[in-house]
């Protein structure tokens, strides 16, 4: 059987995959951010109606689902299958949120990588000959990450200049074997790295190795630099994650340059809204992209797309038993051209 | 593209993927108990020689890898992905565990179906073109699965009848593209199913009915039934979820038999260790499939296998905002006969 692996980490697929629809939904700040235009939904309620924030965020992820759905002209029916996962314990805002498709689904752990995680495999089943159809889905919640990771919310604590704010928001993207695009050309699965960084206040630090480890794997074995990309973006990096890849890159004499940017600085203004480092958590990326991102490749403002969200896979426990912080980034090329493999 | 779906959920893979290797550890009960001899590692140290039970789980699965690589006269650098996830909050029993290797990684959640959805998801990478060779591997801890779910460990709080015992346990299944099997050839995705039970405490009951939805788009979508398999096994239903599975299949006029069991009733001695309604958690269908079950389908005493481990979606958040348990069953079916599509 022929092999599609160009190297370690890089899968180049045997058929371009496309993007068939894509929809996203986010919350006040979210919603009222230099982004707003770019949202199918937007709530100033944080409980989309909803008893309890985590409730809401299950509602976030199936109105994600929905929204994908309608503008694609497509029913849960269609699709093969749902690859989702969240923030949240036992990722219950992807199975409340999903239960009542019926679509096959498979859960998925990536932390705030899981946008990525889950358009990797969905590219992947799409392109082994699995599915036809297979929807990427994850979320966010600024209130219910809040209270499991960090103080109650009512509590008001702090925030050291380093933190960033979880994005109240979820996003789908819809692929399949058939579609006028983007495409996704290229995936690269991430390995888990952790440089021993403890302070989880400062996810940025502990997520940016991770991030410089898949892009330079996926650079390396396709043969490409960030020249050869419009638009490089990771995930959630915020300020200070941002510029620890440009230094990491630069120390191999590699320019990230402006064309590199991040999701976590995209989605807020960080000087009129105060979410100093920027913003983080799985909804961030997911929103950024399903919206504003694949928005503009539509619109050809960029044509080729290499979105790299990255996830600390901690938890409090792991985190109070004195524990460093690993970290994972999974890497996704997206292109206008269909024979741009 | 040949499309390798047989029907909404089950994929007949194009080429058989086959077991190189498997390896399992077990703690003090489980190397105890009627699987005795069939564990790479027992240790009768519920630390396995840590400071917390939460890096022992890390640790059960770090090794669970480690024996199944030396079985299969493997490096870490050979696999081309390893497929993990674990109950702990954040999955930390797998990152943690695994953070060392420096494998693609893909983090999964399907709670006590982690090692059917690990499986079937390597299957596909490998059937796809995507890997040579790629593990699977999940655990749990009694300890860790006990205080994060339910009561400190040493309140020694009392169990209801129902009630089943986490196993303290991991196992490791390393499939390739090459081998002289055990074979996997078909696969079947678990839609999510809630049928509106609410304790906690009844997990058997709250999963019966995801095992009976895949089993059942198994057999219709195959073409096969219960006698077509010298074994069907479960993942952890318990006596009580066991007993349901047959019921509902009995109102379809399919009778199961002795030919369906369940690990939780295989793992541990329920007369003389007192383990309620059986074994449950991540580790026990892992313990059990990578020993017993796979060593017995290497001696001929089963040729045609299908495990299906369920998991149960909920999390204590959700169970205290009253809602009811999600579950979902990944089905896999394993053949000594190559050809067996």
């Amino acid at each position: 059987m022929e092999m599609k692996r160009l190297g370690r980490q890089t899968v180049r697929l045997g058929h371009p995959v496309s993007v068939v629809s894509f929809a996203n939904v986010g919350g006040k700040l979210e919603g009222h951010g230099p982004l707003a235009e770019h949202f199918d939904e937007r709530n100033d309620d944080s409980f989309f109606g909803q008893k309890t924030w985590e409730k809401a965020e299950s509602i976030m992820q199936q109105h994600a689902v929905q929204h994908a759905l309608k503008k694609g002209g497509l029913q849960a029916e269609d699709l093969d299958y749902i690859l989702a996962g969240d923030l949240l314990n036992q990722c219950i805002g992807s199975s409340f949120g999903l239960r009542d498709f019926g679509i096959p689904f498979y859960g998925l752990y990536g932390a705030c990588s899981t946008m990525g995680e889950s358009l990797a495999l969905a590219s992947l089943l799409i392109d082994g000959g699995f599915a036809h159809l297979a929807a990427a889905v994850t979320s966010s919640h600024y209130c219910t990450a809040e209270r499991q990771y960090r103080m109650p919310v009512p509590y008001g604590n702090q925030r050291t200049p380093t933190a960033q704010w979880t994005a109240t928001a979820s996003g789908c993207c819809i692929l399949g074997q058939q579609g006028d695009g983007p495409y996704i050309t290229h995936v690269t699965c991430g390995r888990i790295v952790d440089m021993g960084i403890t302070d989880p206040n400062n996810m940025g630090a502990a997520m940016a190795p991770a991030a410089y480890n898949t892009l330079a794997a996926l650079f390396r074995e396709t043969d490409t630099t960030p020249a050869d990309y419009d638009l490089i973006v990771t995930g959630d990096l915020g300020a200070l994650g941002h510029d620890i890849v440009c230094d990491l890159f630069a120390k191999d004499g590699i320019n990230m340059d402006e064309r590199y940017t991040d999701c976590g600085l995209l989605l807020f203004d960080r000087k009129k809204q105060d979410m100093h480092a920027g913003g983080s958590g799985c909804g961030c990326s997911a929103a950024v992209l399903n919206g504003y991102l694949l928005n503009g490749m539509r619109e050809k403002r960029w044509n080729r797309l290499l979105f790299a969200p990255t996830g600390a896979l901690l938890s409090p426990t792991s985190s109070f038993q004195g524990e460093s912080i690993p970290a994972i980034c999974h890497a996704v090329v997206f292109s206008n051209a269909k024979g741009d493999l």
